[in-house]
Parts: C-alpha cells; structure tokens; sequence
C-alpha cells in the first residue's frame, strides 16, 4: 500500500502582532482545502526585535508606517472577514498567552484560544498580558485557568518557548508571522498562499 | 451623451526600490485589462527615510530582512516573468533617472524608460546613476541622450521632482512602491490589486 505523506506548513507567530492574527484568523481554513498540516509555532519577537536593533515595534518607531498599518488591518480584517477594532495598548505581551499555548500544543482546544486570544486583543480591546484575560478565555473553553496558567510557568515550560524563539532565530526570522515550507521562509500574512504552493510544488 | 470618467490609479515609485521594480513591469498589464489609467509618480525615498531616522535602506539596517528581501524578489520576480539578477550596488541612487521621467511624463516613450532602467538596475546589474547607463537606454529608444539629460537638470524641473517627494510626504507615503486610490493610500506591490479593487468600487 502507497502512504501519502501529509504536507505540513510551519506557522511561526507572535500574539502581539497583527499580521499574525490575519494569518491565524484564516490558516485553518485554507490549509484544510490543501490538506496541509499546520505546525503552530509560537515565538516572542521581542529578543529577535532586540536583536535588530529596536526596542518597540517598528510601527511606533515609525509613526506614518505604523498608522497605515492600522488603515490596512481595518481592510485586511474585513477582506477577510475577521472582527477588528483598534487596541488602546499596541504593542502587547504575549508570554503569558504564548506559554499556554506551548505547554498546550497537543490539545484540541488550543486553536480555539489562540484564536480566541488574537480577538480578546485585536477586537474586545482587552490586554492578553492580564492573567483574567486569559483565565476568561480558558473558561469559555471549559478549561481549568488555574492549573493551566500554574503549568504554563513552569521552568521546563518556559524554556520551550525560550527554544522555540531560538529556533527562530536559526531559520533567520525575523517577523512575524512567517511560515517556513520545506525548509524555505515565507514572511507576512501575504505570502501564506505562496509558501502553499511552495510546499504542493516541491 | 453620458461621459464616463476614467478611473485613475497613481503610481508612486522610486527607482531604488526593489518592490518598485514588480510594480513596474506589471502595472500597465494589470491596469490595461480595468481600463484604468495609470498616474506615474517618481519620487525619492531617501528623504522620507530621513525623515524616519533612516540613514540607509531597511533592507541594509536589518541585515536578515535584506537577506529575505532577494530572496523573495527572485520568487516574485519569477512569478511576474520579470528578468531578475541581484545588483552589486543596492540601494542605488535613482536621482537621474527620477528626473529624466518628471521631465518626460507626456513622452510615449516614457513608459519603455522607466521598465528598462528598472531592468538595467535589476538585471543587468548596471548603475543606474550613471549617466552612461540613462544615456544608452535613451538611445535605444531613439531619443537624444544629451539633450535629454541636460533639460532634466535644469532648476525648473529639479524643483518637480522635489514637489513630487513633498506631495508624497504630504500624502503620508513612508515607502515605495505606493498607490493612492480615491485618496487612499495603499503601499507596496502586494497591494496593487487591492488598490484597484478600491478605485472601481468607490
């Protein structure tokens, strides 16, 4: 018998960038039309931004870029038919959000929160670094926030998402989100159907 | 009889800038088949970037986001069936080429000027601020280098380049290419059909 081995697409995002709630709020349904596995990977942009020299998001440091970008997310949002509305705080900390993620990758509701998240930020206006926040989030999903957020901080977890973010690093990412196809980087919610086709063509 | 107003897409670029070549070798392709005119806008970048607090390209004050940059374009200009080889000298200096296009917007041959410097920068790894290099382009579309060159340094249209980059300020234009459609701003090439979609549904 053939075993067809199934494509899988790299997500790597960050909950404080807006781009990647785009590619969050969309991935799923257009990798299940391709029948592509999604790898979520989430990492902190913070350490890669340092890195590069910046110390905030280069939407503040670059105030015309930074109030197109919002212009563009309000169209992209509706384009893709995602709730929007403009966070009093950007940008925000995700290491909370992105911990619980890490230490919750093999769950069936983690889609579900990340999503959920990504729309408490972009759309409630709500600040996902506020533990009640997140435990709200968890509730709606029949989770226990207690146990989850106590998990979510531990030594071995933390150093997940510190290996996750280093690892980054080494595929030489440096936004958010990027997905990686074979072995190849794509960057931004614009190339997701390029690096698709990247992945089908190889 | 009932006049229809032709649409109008304009176009802002800067010869340095990479993006702006795909625009460029697929703007009157793609406006053609809308029957939208294309309002070409030379501009300079350097002095937006300045504004910024930019001393040199993005592309070279992040060193991993040029990386990627070549490499997209070589996937992109593929995609587009656009020639492409990376430069030696990036980012060049546009200066000349900006003006010789200010001053020969209502030329028939303009459009033919713009895409072979482009090409000549980007693929034939030529420098375009070389006036050899204009001069040889001109030539090949039956023009008088020398007369040309010498009209496009004149103050008059020295300062219509200079009221080009002011206008783009002006318009909030932090980088190239840029459309603006019906008064809204839309940056980068990925945006082109966005841009479009705009202008045809206001």
């Amino acid at each position: 018998m053939k075993e067809e081995k199934q494509l899988t697409l790299s997500f790597w995002f960050e909950f404080a960038s807006t781009y990647s709630y785009l590619s969050a709020g969309r991935i799923e349904s257009v990798c299940k039309k391709e029948n592509i596995r999604i790898e979520w990977k989430p990492f902190l942009l913070g350490p890669i931004f340092k890195d590069q020299g910046m110390s905030d998001s280069p939407f503040n440091l670059f105030p015309a870029k930074g109030k197109y970008m919002w212009k563009d997310l309000e169209r992209r949002t509706k384009k893709y038919g995602l709730p929007f509305s403009k966070p009093d705080i950007f940008p925000q900390n995700g290491l909370k959000a992105a911990r619980i993620t890490i230490a919750n990758l093999d769950q069936n509701w983690i889609q579900s929160f990340i999503l959920e998240t990504f729309k408490a930020e972009f759309y409630s206006k709500l600040d996902i670094s506020d533990r009640s926040v997140l435990s709200d989030i968890l509730r709606s999903l029949n989770q226990d926030p207690e146990n989850i957020l106590n998990i979510s901080e531990s030594e071995e977890n933390k150093n997940k998402l510190r290996s996750n973010t280093d690892e980054a690093r080494s595929l030489e990412i440096f936004g958010a989100p990027s997905f990686i196809a074979n072995g190849e980087l794509f960057w931004g919610d614009d190339r997701l159907e390029d690096a698709i086709e990247f992945l089908k063509t190889k």
